[in-house]
């Protein structure tokens, strides 16, 4: 169904198909925000008034366009993720053999998917750290570019934290549901910080 | 430059072109919420196991179409928006004809870019909504998704109230200014609404 484009990927985004769902979601969001620090660092690169944030902004532009790339390539892995979740919930479990089976498998694909909203947090919270590192040299005229990046950061962290925990829900190896949990508190760490910049963008362009 | 990819919209994004911005992401990230809402719908209607809320999820399906559909479109109606502002502040200003005819466009384009962001943030108000009116008759496999358009719809709401107020700081008449604040302050009344719907899925995801 999706031809590609942006109506096309959200069409196939609202589609009775469960993927892409969530997940591709989470990930845009992301790369939503890798990309409005990109644009931004481009809008004051080279403008002799900030000049004294050119290696800053040359540095972030550089990592914001590695972490859009990432994060939309995170939107194609979820989908393989719940593709092999879903994959090994319709494996056969007729005898002992083959529910021992079907557990193991399931357990390793949930694993699977759950690693990729981890990664997810990772990029959206690299992109928070983009956002605090631009917020004080950005071209003014594009101040308000970066409060909306660090809001679309910031909602790639709160949807891949639920992404991360429906995933953990179903697992049962504890060791395997704890460091999933400690790996996302990690990244969680920076939705204060995604709240502070877009509060501090707010309180400079006014009104 | 943009292809109409998904990618190419991003690369558009990131670029040194001022538009698409913002505003355009402020957009998608209603109509990514919309179109969430719209599957959950799609993967509720037809089961038996829901079917005391089908007339819920039948109205909220075509509210939700419509929404994306609209969110969509005010992306493309930002970076119009925003040509026109800065088409109006390139207008000569030798004499004092002149430049009261500048100050006069820029002004009427202030109140247009203004109407884009406060439009999504209408959009956005009403994704929430159905959030909400959809969260307790999901189907519990794609709850998750329900939470995440959520927290899509509540970045696109801190995203379009950053810039309604960009356009608004720059108004000279306050019965615009003030018109546009009591509209975006109606809207934002949905941001709490939204957060609790985050909270909620979270919690019944449990882990």
């Amino acid at each position: 169904m999706d031809d590609g484009t942006l109506a096309g990927f959200l069409a196939d985004l609202a589609s009775p198909a469960p993927a892409p769902g969530g997940g591709a979601a989470a990930a845009l969001q992301a790369a939503l925000g890798a990309a409005l620090v990109s644009m931004v660092c481009n809008l004051t690169i080279g403008k002799p008034r900030y000049a004294a944030h050119e290696a800053t902004m040359l540095a972030a532009r550089t990592d914001a366009d590695k972490a859009r790339v990432e994060a939309l390539a995170l939107a194609d892995a979820d989908a393989r993720a719940f593709a092999a979740v879903s994959d090994a919930y319709k494996l056969p479990k007729d005898t002992d053999g083959e529910r021992a089976e079907r557990s193991r498998a399931i357990q390793a694909a949930l694993v699977g998917a759950a690693e990729v909203p981890l990664r997810t947090a990772a990029v959206a919270a690299d992109v928070v750290g983009l956002c605090a590192a631009i917020v004080d040299g950005a071209n003014v005229n594009v101040l308000s570019d970066v409060g909306v990046a660090a809001a679309c950061a910031r909602a790639a962290l709160d949807s891949a934290a639920i992404n991360v925990r429906v995933n953990t829900a179903a697992m049962t190896d504890a060791v395997n549901r704890d460091r999933a949990a400690a790996v996302l508190a990690d990244h969680l760490t920076s939705v204060s910080a995604a709240d502070a910049i877009v509060h501090i963008v707010g309180e400079r362009i006014g009104s």
